[in-house]
């Protein structure tokens, strides 16, 4: 079945915001066996939309649409569905009753705007938008199935996995596909390349994949064929052998994220966690409860930006402060010590360092970060340079510290 | 010009990354005047990816492509290149210099893999690279022009902002544009419309388009015309207009943030903030401190997550938690007033709230947030009922007590 998807707004195509939709929408339709073959954005007119509608039918059996199903004047997706799929707009009574309780449940007075939502294509099949007011849309005809997702992508993507994807899930396809993704950090794309080639046979249908983002390099194994058996073969010895040559680096797998796993750790040993932050500002606490059910082992932090916070309430002694700077493997050993005397935790991992763009020196440039750990085991510091943006750097101190207490708690070196 | 984009990479067009990049090259062309006509996406195939540029090269007379250009070997882009405009790879030793200096700078011995990446096409320019090993390639031949870029995203960021901007800059277009974005919090979209819609008139060449996010709407004025000076009059127009019904929501414009404005009144009344922060565990604090120079006025925080550190850091009263909870009100209030003490901060926010998945009840479903803010004029608390994911409700939740100290500030009620 050809896929084709399609996001629209002007947004989209000016990039004023970043399309994420086709690229959830893709890896959501992978997981019920489809590929997409054609992506296309298209800006909010009428007459634009219903032409790359047009094209779409024509190239593709399966049709995905997100954006201009809002309540306002730009939002014209469903004028130009009337124009191709010649049907009237139909005002449903029970739509409309949903939108209605979803703004009482908010304790806000529905805008009468709003109402256009529940106008709505005659004999359509809607799928419910738990988090906002504008349904999907699925027409089946003519051996094309055409949906409508709303642009939102909160709101999207809560409709592609409760409906879409069980929807298309009906749909067989002759052609076995397995994915599986391999999560690793603490290591570059190059280091990571060499430790893999030397020895690496891809067999064929099969293909190897290196993702980096800030928080780790992904690796991705992607494997087609016609025999289902032969593909999970290829996929499970290809993955021992990434194991076997860079297991040390890998902390999980598909949508295993480093916070759950190290929660997970945490949890299964009984342990609590603690941290003192200084460049990363919160964001290390967030990284942590972005996991839900942290609360388990995650007592708390210190976001200790200014130096007074970092001595009165940490403890560091302002010494080392003068002595070493802020920025310093003393200072981010004190930190870690007085936040686990502070917060009274099984570990304690700190964070300081130059996160940019202002701030750096010769002997400490921006990106040198220090991360350290403390526990009854005594503590751990490492001295980090990363290389990047104010955002990024920050990112990959989070992630360094918890990869710090992952490799501890699993005496990794 | 007819400009295209095209974004490489089988991890793009499967949707196991994001394609964030297309959407920030659109973004900054449109700052040099140029609007992007078409966007594409293609895998990792030599094939393929040469069908698209020769496509490209003949519909439009930009062409930029991101991805495929890392050391690896499913990168290759450069063999395309190769093909389609028939150049050989030369070896540049400055290029590998400068990469070489990179590794060392970091402490890291450079793989050998990476001497690849100074393999380029004969006779093209080269666009550096600050935070990779991956140079943008510019290729200028028959009235076209060609620009590849490497395809992690905050490599990619820097060269376009450094060297594709400023070059093509210098390129002429005939058609005058303007873009001007108000940035907008605490209102929903539909209620933002309401307000907006009465009495507007929009003239000719001049959008509205209202672009939501967790963070809040924004607005966005896009305007077209043969006269520059009347396109500057019909922005301007509309500007005041807008400020004129919804003017107390609008807290800035263009690439300003909420973090940056809150910041900048911290500054110019010379006062300072500390945060204490439950159910986004730091997020508030990131959020902050992403403006780079928040440590002039943002001192620290607290991340209360267990109710004991509430009691013991914050000294809110157990009582308080054992009646109400540690989602209401009363918590909210007494963690500002408490972190407000602890650190000495002229103004101290607290967020406390259920954000999902699990916790909720019925009298506080997820998503029930309290907000307070303590300073020397006293306290104010609000609630909140955001109904979306854990993610976007801790988002609104930090942005919404950024947006109650800027009111407050401003004196808006």
């Amino acid at each position: 079945m050809d896929v084709e998807i399609i996001t629209i707004g002007d947004e989209i195509i000016s990039g004023h915001v970043v399309d994420s939709n086709a690229s959830f929408i893709a890896q959501q339709l992978e997981t019920a066996g489809l590929t997409v073959k054609y992506r296309s954005s298209v800006g909010d007119s009428v007459e634009q939309i219903e032409e790359v509608f047009r094209l779409a039918l024509k190239r593709a059996s399966l049709v995905i649409c997100t954006g201009g199903l809002g309540p306002t004047d730009d939002d014209v997706t469903k004028k130009a569905i009337v124009k191709v799929f010649k049907r009237n707009l139909i005002y449903h009574e029970d739509v409309l009753d949903d939108i209605r309780k979803r703004f009482e449940k908010r304790g806000v007075e529905m805008p009468g705007i709003n109402q256009n939502q529940a106008l709505l294509p005659q004999g359509a099949r809607f799928f419910p938008n738990k988090f906002g007011s504008a349904v999907g849309i699925c027409i089946a005809e003519e051996g094309k199935i055409f949906i409508a997702l709303p642009g939102v992508p909160f709101e999207m993507k809560q409709i592609v996995t409760d409906s879409v994807v069980p929807y298309l899930r009906s749909l067989k396809t002759g052609q076995a596909l397995k994915v599986v993704t391999l999560r690793t950090t603490g290591v570059i794309e190059s280091k990571l390349a060499e430790l893999i080639k030397p020895n690496l046979k891809l067999p064929s249908g099969v293909k190897l994949a290196y993702l980096p983002s800030a928080s780790g390099v992904t690796l991705r194994i992607t494997a087609t064929g016609s025999d289902e058996g032969e593909v999970e073969n290829k996929v499970r010895d290809l993955t021992r052998y990434l194991e076997s040559v860079a297991g040390s680096y890998i902390y999980g797998r598909n949508s295993d994220s480093l916070e759950s796993v190290v929660g997970q750790l945490l949890k299964d040993n009984d342990k609590t966690l603690a941290v003192a932050e200084s460049c990363t500002g919160g964001q290390l606490g967030m990284l942590i409860t972005s996991a839900a059910g942290a609360s388990s082992y995650f007592l708390g932090g210190l976001i200790a930006y200014a130096n007074e916070i970092k001595i009165d309430k940490l403890g560091v002694a302002s010494e080392i402060i003068e002595q070493h700077g802020a920025v310093s493997e003393q200072c981010a050993e004190a930190m870690a010590v007085g936040c686990r005397n502070l917060f009274g935790a099984d570990y304690a991992l700190s964070i300081t360092g130059t996160a940019g763009p202002e701030g750096g020196t010769d002997s400490k440039p921006v990106g040198t970060t220090f991360v350290a750990l403390a526990s009854v085991h005594g503590n751990r510091i490492y001295e980090y340079h990363f290389a990047s943006t104010r955002e990024f750097n920050r990112t990959r101190a989070a992630h360094a510290a918890l990869e710090l207490l992952r490799r501890d708690i699993l005496d990794i070196t």
